[in-house]
């Protein structure tokens, strides 16, 4: 829900020109706070009040604006108010912004700022938005190993407003090569013995990215190792950016909801559920809904292959419904136990054995169960006893079917470097489907035929 | 893949007891990767290589093993040794691990810790488990207002190998109220007046989590603010403990893992797919699975009852696999979109007008496109024109239902209190199954009737 405890206040004090309140408004609270408290104004509105902010606070409580009305501000301001702005957005944030903005937009700004930001801004534009490259900053602590602990201190007191996180301090050599890490908490924890060097004290053991490392490759390391940041390098070991804890977070949260988009055959969206365009949605959903819509009508056509069973045995068509979701809710599970098995890391190509014993095992449990739960149904719906035996042996059938159809197909299509989420569940449903029908209808011939 | 780039050379140095190389392997690489490198000895092993490093990157070393090896070796070995390890374990992960223990196993260990450890262990027991109590550790830097920059930094550097992080310094009073919060950063970038006090540079507006409060919503802040770490208070805002960044990205992973399974009708499992018990995966997948053959049981019964129309329209038959799982994949498709947006916070009960809007467009978009595509194919299977009409009018009216039901039922669940992805994607399914039968026979019998 939107905050509206100040709305009435603020905006009091922007109809009064109130500056000081204003301005005192804009400094007390932390950044992410006043932010919240501006949600209900206008875009406008909020303008007018982020004005009173210092510059540096102002940056910070425009980072934590909805990105809507972010864009929205930065396209409809004077060009050069709005450069003073993205001179002071983080780097790696300001980028991401500029890439949603139009061109032309772009071109008005870029030339008001300074040099340094302006090249800056361009060579992070080259990466590929999902790898590290594009989601870095280059404001990293960067210092030589001959620096002592007292020394790196002061020196890192000197840039702290600068850089996207003091807390690791990184040592390169006069070529920019990486040669080590050390954790100001080991700068701190010096402060007894401040001649220490940082080439004595410095980890030279790095878990890096490469600038052209995939999001999620990056996103696995810095969980594995629990990192605050993690460094980017170039392939000569050069020290380009560093990628923060926060936007990997941001990275999982992205990932795994695409992983659930496609597993229910939606490309993934690109923006908010609620932003997105109407169109758009549509052609995302459409796309695979179509694919599996004509997959689908296989099962139409091989129904009809089978017309004469079908007159001869009326009853058998009631449960067609029933011995399909079966089936397909059985691989649905298998399907996204392991996709999600495997973005989680703990499933492998090389478990593939064992994902099938398992699956085998499970699948011959539950689905004796529910063929147990179907026949003392169909006991009093068929016709005879043969007939009924007819469900739950094609119950059985169909659920083993299904698990061990929607377990493999994910790993199947990662070996074959595809996406597993891709191998998404109304696709094996589909399969499992029309499997079931010709599983039925055989079944069927051959009990009662 | 397990790296076995060292096993050979471990092996030997084992099998030579060779000291001096073992300590060397221990204390070279940082223990994420010597951890790695360990992946591919036995239990064994690895606990005799590990009693060559030095006591407090043992420790480190040992986070870094899976949680079987973890569990295995505190239950397999002398107590004494066991709690020497126990000792150096972060507060948060150890109370996770004797929780997994058999409480015979865990008092053998609790009184060979020293009284502090004993305590803080039972303090930390008491908290469920996924809440913020339930996740935090106390090693916290705590400070008073009236210490210098310089002072802080001194202490911090004296406290920092206890400390779970010493990047935020949460200022408190005599009563261990929470007053303010400093980062390192700020302290850092104070060196040049190293006079100033705490209680002047801190923030005072701090974003906290209650003890009890649910994990998901500290993610949520932790997220939001950017947060490296959040601090833990109890109702009288006094400092309990702090729960650090990388424990809140394994919490995002893993509720957005359970939302996928739930999506897929299975209750989330507490234990990785290859490891969980094969009879506790059927129950978590049998008990949902089988609750929705029951709603499922009900479409037999519903085509039954259509049993006359049936007769006459054999070639309607044909068509039901399709109507239905059309239905079925569109609801799975708002329905996680739905369910999705809503963990992520994109959608809350409010929007559900929204939300209703622009399923009703989509839908009957996709619902037209589909409806065209059915026609164009019953035109060659139906008896008649107006025969060939049934499917077209069906599917608009089937998959318009099925994004309706898919996107307001989350919703709904939200608002009841329940959890939305419970409201998995074959629930709908089921509905929009019967509901399909309903339509389908009735514009059947409405146009050839």
């Amino acid at each position: 829900m939107v905050n509206t405890l100040f709305l009435p206040e603020l905006r009091e004090m922007l109809a009064a020109n109130n500056q000081a309140e204003l301005v005192e408004f804009c400094n007390t609270l932390n950044p992410g706070r006043t932010a919240e408290f501006m949600e209900g104004l206008s875009n406008e509105e909020a303008w007018e009040v982020l004005q009173h902010a210092d510059p540096s606070r102002r940056s910070e409580i425009f980072g934590y604006f909805a990105e809507e009305r972010q864009l929205a501000m930065l396209q409809t301001h004077e060009p050069a108010q709005v450069a003073k702005l993205v001179e002071e957005i983080p780097e790696d944030d300001r980028v991401d912004l500029l890439q949603e903005m139009p061109e032309e937009r772009v071109d008005e700004i870029l030339p008001l700022l300074p040099i340094a930001d302006r090249r800056n801004i361009q060579r992070l534009r080259a990466y590929e938005g999902e790898t590290a490259g594009g989601l870095m900053t280059t404001e990293v602590a960067k210092l030589a190993q001959n620096l002592t602990a007292r020394e790196a201190l002061e020196e890192l007191g000197r840039q702290a407003g600068e850089l996207e996180t003091i807390y690791y301090i990184y040592v390169v050599d006069e070529d920019n090569m990486l040669r080590g890490i050390v954790s100001t908490r080991q700068l701190v924890s010096s402060l007894a013995r401040p001649t220490r060097t940082l080439g004595e004290m410095m980890e030279t053991d790095v878990v890096v990215a490469l600038a052209t490392e995939d999001q999620e490759s990056v996103a696995e390391k810095v969980e594995r190792y629990n990192l605050l940041a993690i460094p980017v390098v170039d392939s000569g070991r050069r020290l380009l950016g560093i990628i923060t804890h926060d936007d990997v977070i941001d990275v999982v949260r992205e990932e795994l909801t695409e992983d659930a988009h496609r597993i229910a055959a939606v490309a993934p969206l690109e923006d908010n559920y609620l932003q997105i365009g109407l169109f758009t949605l549509t052609w995302k959903r459409g796309l695979w809904l179509t694919i599996l819509f004509f997959a689908a009508l296989l099962t139409a056509f091989t129904l009809r292959s089978y017309e004469s069973e079908l007159e001869s045995f009326a009853w058998l068509v009631w449960f067609i419904p029933l011995i399909i979701s079966a089936g397909g809710n059985s691989g649905s599970q298998s399907a996204t136990l392991v996709i999600t098995a495997m973005t989680s890391g703990e499933v492998e190509f090389s478990d593939w054995h064992r994902v099938l014993t398992r699956e085998s095992v499970v699948s011959l449990m539950l689905g004796a169960f529910l063929a147990f739960i179907g026949f003392s149904v169909a006991i009093f719906i068929a016709p005879s006893f043969r007939g009924a035996l007819v469900i739950p042996l094609t119950l059985l059938s169909v659920i083993v079917c299904g698990c061990l159809c929607g377990a493999t197909l994910p790993i199947l299509f990662k070996r074959a470097g595809l996406d597993p989420a891709l191998m998404s569940n109304p696709f094996v449903a589909g399969i499992v489907d029309i499997l079931g029908i010709v599983i039925y209808i055989n079944v069927a011939r051959i009990l009662i035929g």
